[in-house]
């Protein structure tokens, strides 16, 4: 069924997942996956965090990010309720992956050279789900971001991922 | 910090959700969000589809479609572990949204025209967390998949949603 006038303009923007620690899970997004910061909202109690990767092919401020971030898709959402990052007594995020809480189950990466990819992650010290070399399929890994969500990683090529 | 030549190529591809019901699933984010399939893969107990707009202002073929499934961002992944749309047994997903299984948040869809977009899914019955005008924040509006996920609709553009 083609796009009709009433969806046309429609783009799925972005996904939010809650975060315990903002300083860890900004790090891993931008240091370990490269993408940016594209906005953020500070409320009293809470703080949106907004990362996606920069395809424009150069520096982009932060006004000139924000300028674009409603009109695009890619966006992912990180939101810190404040405290939680020291509070001993939090019992941490449900990656969605095992019961109760069974749901969502990942985000997923596309790259050019998932090898050389995961090596990288390997050297930064970066926790693995599933290895390359870990069961059947031996084209995809999944790491862990700094919460538990399960973060895949797999080629953009469609003849890699064929085979 | 700009991306390196280590990151450059990546990008954001999917989100992945389980779903109880695939023909549930697949007329919710067709029909009511018009989205289109892009890709599909039968294994022998679970079923994955690759939903994502299509930007490129033509109909596709599904091959065309699933020529272009790695090197885009914003596709969303439906998980169906058969048995579970007939199963009496089934409890559901998680939403990610309470205790236990709080995490994930929701994914949004940014529109033209919000007013018009929340005035069509009441027509078409879909139920509603949050219309635009409930709570403090008017210009955005959750409606509820066929799993109970939360989906964000909001402005695309910048301006209003600053307002």
């Amino acid at each position: 069924m083609p796009r009709t006038a009433e969806t046309a303009s429609f783009k799925f923007n972005h996904t939010m997942i809650r975060v315990k620690d903002p300083q860890a899970s900004l790090k891993f997004y931008q240091d370990v996956l490269g993408m940016e910061l594209y906005d953020k909202h500070e409320f009293s109690d809470f703080t949106l965090y907004f990362l996606a990767y920069n395809h424009e092919g150069q520096e982009l401020t932060l006004d000139e990010k924000r300028s674009t971030r409603f009109g695009r898709e890619g966006i992912l959402e990180l939101t810190h309720n404040h405290g939680t990052e020291s509070d001993p007594n939090f019992q941490g995020y449900a990656s969605g992956n095992s019961d109760p809480g069974r749901g969502f189950g990942h985000i997923a990466i596309t790259v050019d050279d998932v090898n050389k990819a995961c090596e990288r992650f390997e050297h930064l010290g970066v926790p693995f789900k599933k290895r390359l070399s870990d069961g059947k399929m031996k084209y995809i890994a999944f790491i862990l971001d700094p919460d538990g969500y399960w973060v895949e990683i797999l080629s953009n090529s469609l003849e890699l991922n064929r085979t």
